[in-house]
Formats: C-alpha cells, structure tokens, sequence
C-alpha cells in the first residue's frame, strides 16, 4: 500500500449563492485546488466527487461525469461517492484508495452541494435518515438530534449553556474565516434566545442551509516534494458504518461510527487521541459537536459539556477543535462538508490559516459524519 | 497492487418487484452472494453499491448505511458510488482498488435499484443526462438513442432490421435465463410493428424499466482458492468520461468513453479485442449494443448492423455477446446492471451458466456505460 500525500487544497466561498450554479461552484473549487497544487489539469489522473442528493437539489444525477465535462478533464474515470453528510469524506478515501492501490497518480476528491435551489431542503435532506422507520414518522434532523441532546443533558448533566458555548466558539472561530457563511460572533444568550427548532435544539445550535464546494489534490507520498514544499501526509483513513436509524442504538449520546472509525484512524496512525493538535469535527447541531468529541477519545464520555465550558476546545484550548469555523459557522454545504474540512487541517498544518492559524502543529485530524452516525469517516494528516 | 479475485456472485430475480421493497431486494442479493462464497457475513470487510437514484426513486439517500444496517454489517465501511446506469461498474471498480490498495481483504460490491416506486421513471432517469442543455429543452433518453441511431444509419447504412436483430438475439439467450425480467423469443417482425418510442427506436428497442439487485464478492487473488475452487480473475478494471451532453461530442455514433475504457482495459490485461471470449455489453438501447461492439473493437466502426445481422454476436458465433439476455431482456435495474453483468460472466466463466452455457470460455468482459457515454466501465475477467 502506497503512502498519500496532499498537495493541493481548495474551498469557494460558503454561503447562499445565487448567482452561482452547481457546475460553477465545482469548477472553481477544483480550479483553484489545481493552481494551489502548482499542477495542470491535464496532471489529474481520476475524480471522486462527494455530493449527497443533486438528484434532489438540482434534480442532476451522473454529476462525476457532468463535472468532468464542465472542467475539461475528460476522458479520466469520474465518480461520485455517496453518504449523506459524509459524502465528502468519502470521496476523499475514496481518492486514497485509487492512490494507495496504485491505480493512479495524482488525484482530485472534491465534494460539493448546491442546497438553495429548492423552496424547502428538509425533506431532502431527510432523506439521509431511515424513511420508513423515521421520516414516515415525522422525524427530521433537527428532531432526532434534539433527542440525542435531550438524552445527554439527563445522562450527564450537560447544560443548556454548554450547548451553546459550542456554537459560539465555532463562530469566534469562523469570525476570522473569509470564506466561512456567517463570520460574525454570537453570544450564548443570543444562542439561547434564538428561535426553538426542536426543544431543546434553537436556530444557533444548528448548521446553516448552505452552497459550497471544496477540493483536494492527491499524489503519492513519495512524489510529494516534486509538487511542493508543504506536502501535508495521509497518516489515516477510516470509515465506519453504525444503524441509519437511531431506535436500533445501544445509546443515542455515543456514535459507534464514529467510535469505530476513530479506533481504526488511531491504530492506522500509531497515534492517540493526546497527539492530536487540531481537529475538525462534524457539528450539524451544537450537540454533534460534544458528542464528537467524546466518541474521538478526546474527553472522557460524558463531559464534554464542561470542558467546553472550560475552553480546552478554544483555539488556544488543549484541542482545539473546528478553527475554520465548524459546520455551524463555516457552514455546512453536505457533499462539501469533508472537503471543506480536509482543505482546513490542510493550511493549518501547512501555516497558511491566516487569522485564524493555530502555532506548533503537528496532527490533524477530520472527523465527518453522515445523518445521525449512519455513516463516520475520520482522517489523520501530519506535516 | 495486489490482484484481485471474485468469490462469490448474485442476481435477484430481475422484474416489477411489487412485493419487494428497496431493503429486501439489496439484501437477498448480498445473502446469496456471501452464500455463493461460502463466507459468513462477518468476513465482510467493506461493502461498496452502486445505486443511480434512491433519492428520487424511493426518497432514500444514504443507502450503504442503510443496507449495512438492514444486513447487520456494521461497522463495516460502506459506501454509495453513482455514475447512472453505470453505478454498478464503478461499485465493483470501487471494491477492486479497495482490495488492490490492501486497505481491504474480503469486500462486497453490489448493485440495486427500485424504479418501479415511481408513476413516471422517465423524469428519474433523466437526470443522467445534462439537465440544461438536454432535458430542459426536451430530450430524455429515448430521443438522444434515436438520434445517434438515425445519424449511425445515415453514415453506416446500417438498416433497422439490423437494430431489431440486436433484441431478438438477446430474448433468444434471456429465454435461458431464469433470472430474466422477459425471458420470451421475439422476432424482428414483432420489434418493426412495436409501439414507436423516438423514431426510428420501438418499444422493443428499449430497455424496460426494472427492479433487481445483484453482488460480488472479491478477495486478493492470492486468498482465492481458500474459498473457491472456481475462482474468477479480475484481468483489468477501466473507466473512463466522456461529454455528458451529446451536443459536444465530435462523433455521435463513438462513445469516446468505451472507447478510452476498453483501450486502458486491453493495455491492462495485455488482451486484444479478438482474446475475448464472451461480453455482456450495455445495450439500453438497440442501437447502444452495435455502438458497444464496434467501441470495443469487435467489429470494425460502422460494421456492427451487418456483424450482427450474420450472427457473430449469437451464443455460437465468433464473439457471443449477452448470454445473460442484457439489458433489453434480462432487464435494467440501473445500479445493479453493471453487477448483474459481472455475476452473469462469472457464471459463463466458472461453467454455471445452465442452459445459456457457452463452453469453452476463458476470457470475458463487461462494459457498463452511464447516461449516452458519460462514463464507462470496462471489466475484464478470466478463469
């Protein structure tokens, strides 16, 4: 199995952007990774492409191949990769894998999401539960992820506030991000006051509606150098699969997706969660954000609402965790999201985070998950 | 890069699946496989599906979690790939590099698709094609087929008994197979006064619309004969992009995509065009499967309506072409063709292929396209 490296890394602005297409926001997101890799197009050997449901947003199946068309990169093999919200992670595994197997050389995995071009999104978006055991019944995200918190603030004790200080350390965060969707600060009262979704869920809890596209370059570790100066190493690549549906859990406040990916990402490494300097995790509500990480080892199960409290996830924290912004402030374009996610470790670790740069890093590591935890992919990268 | 080896295969009955819903199909199809192999589900390591369109088709994106959770295979790994009617080639090409990487050993790719759930599968399928400049302006499939047909008739001669005869001798070999979705003889007579569909394309032309599902099972070559004794090789596994749009193409009677498929697959596997034993090829349409023969270099461009017409596709002829009945009589299940055409060359391959046997095969391939040729899967096998 070959080593992979990244030598290219790229996101668009995330927002609401209605004057740009589906096709653009791809085309840009993988132009702009080609020019930061210093590579042509023509150097791309194969595409994989996160998206969760162009059939449904943009009513666009077979969008690999649209995509390929679109940026001129025919005839090199063209995939999309699926998994709801972990589709991004998966297209960049999926990348991996091409390299490490030694199908190919240099290789883009982008994701991308175009989610305003419908008058509502949450039934599509409901469409990465359990239909007939969930959504049938009247179940959407923002609801089973109330149950989740529900459940952990009656098992542990965790507060209301500590819900929201996530929220409002990811915008403290996403505030020096140029590219983030809302870059502006939020209080904890402005989370608490914000309008109810589900109780006890209110709107600062939960990630935006968002269109975005991110990209990343691939190439084998060894050929790294030949491309740049801050080749940034694949250490690990895992992913796991737990019940779509959150009835058949052993307990709804642990993701074992994301448990087992993470122990698979550990023992890929040689590392432990102690050697992590900096972490995007997967918070598409506050509540996502403290179960990841507990599920990541990085706090002990059940406190995770304190130690937000106590600020080790600040960006000047013990882990610091979601720098760009996290999905709530950054926003959370689905496809997009691991990309996105991937492209931020990338220039923290590589010194290139502007404002927002974290000192002394070392490991990086993503974390992405799809739905309730149907689906987790977790990554490590070093300098 | 480690070789690759196929262990084990499957194919639900191909049809209008009233009583079986997404969940059961998908899961009947990865029972028999594993039964096939001789393994136990828990020596799955990763799973791979290749779907089109879940989400439109039965309002359910995140469909790996959701049959991994149905089969009892987590935590395993278990991803979604989409290409359109070319899922199923890219979930086993997926599965391929997962064991040639070595990040796997013993994986499952498998296909499914249930169209039946729909009033009108037409708009679904649709979105293969390039929403803006194709069907927004009124193309679907059936009409972009007629007109490569019409411009192949016009340069090549070839005549529209030619194209009938392309169906009739697939019903004659899906006769054979009890798998079929329409397992009865036609004649040509009974394909020229057949409903018109998009001159000069009849309805016994086209693909029907079909429930069904199929799988494999690979492992390291080297592992094989642990569990077979009649492993199957995988000799070369290509794909490749062409324009999604037929517009932009500079030729639309070549499907570049085959074209650059089959020339990587042949390079690959050290194989001519004349090594090949037998093919399943992609014959959505009539006119697909003498476009398929001519890109694949069986017969030379513009010679296919006469090849055919002389009986060289038959089960006895030079290069017997869909023992399985192919798309028009086996049936189309969109994500699960490019499996079911794997499965059905296994079975030629191993000698258990019942009353539509070929004997002595050693090499066999599968071509597997999306949309008009945006993308193409080119597998080949050996014994």
């Amino acid at each position: 199995m070959r080593d992979v490296a990244i030598i290219g890394v790229s996101q668009t602005k995330f927002g609401e952007l209605w004057d740009t297409s589906f096709r653009d926001m791809i085309t840009e997101a993988g132009l702009k990774a080609i020019g930061d890799a210093g590579i042509e197009g023509a150097d791309l050997e194969a595409m994989f492409v996160g998206n969760m449901s162009a059939g449904l947003f943009v009513e666009q199946e077979h969008i690999a191949s649209l995509i390929a068309d679109q940026a001129g990169l025919n005839p090199i093999p063209c995939t999309r990769v699926e998994a709801a919200c972990a589709s991004g992670g998966l297209a960049l595994r999926s990348g991996i894998m091409a390299v490490a197997s030694g199908y190919h050389d240099v290789v883009i995995s982008a994701g991308v999401e175009k989610m305003t071009d419908v008058v509502d999104p949450t039934p599509v978006i409901s469409t990465a539960a359990d239909q007939e055991w969930e959504v049938q019944q009247g179940a959407s995200f923002p609801s089973l992820y109330a149950m989740m918190a529900r459940r952990h603030m009656h098992e542990y004790g965790t507060t209301r506030e500590q819900l929201a200080m996530f929220s409002v350390i990811n915008h403290k965060n996403g505030f020096l991000n140029p590219l983030a969707q809302f870059p502006m600060k939020i209080t904890v009262d402005q989370v608490l006051n914000s309008s109810m979704v589900a109780d006890p869920l209110r709107l600062l809890d939960c990630s935006p509606i968002t269109d975005g596209a991110a990209a990343v370059i691939l190439c084998p570790a060894e050929d790294a150098r030949k491309y740049t100066d801050t080749p940034i190493y694949v250490k690990a690549s895992a992913q796991a699969s737990g019940t779509i549906g959150l009835h058949e859990r052993r307990d709804i406040t642990t993701i074992d997706a994301t448990v087992h990916a993470a122990r698979m990402a550990y023992k890929m490494a040689g590392l432990k969660p102690q050697d992590i300097d900096v972490a995007e995790v997967h918070d598409c509500f506050s509540i996502n954000g403290l179960l990841a990480i507990e599920d990541l080892g990085f706090v002990e199960k059940g406190k995770a609402g304190p130690a937000v409290e106590d600020g080790i996830t600040e960006r000047d924290g013990k882990i610091p965790i979601n720098p760009s912004g996290g999905l709530k402030s950054r926003g959370h374009p689905l496809g997009a999201t691991g990309i996105a996610q991937t492209a931020e470790i990338v220039w923290q670790l590589r010194g290139e985070a502007g404002k927002r740069q974290i000192n002394g890093l070392e490991i990086g590591m993503t974390h992405n998950i799809g739905g309730t935890g149907g689906t987790a992919a977790v990554h490590i990268f070093s300098n």
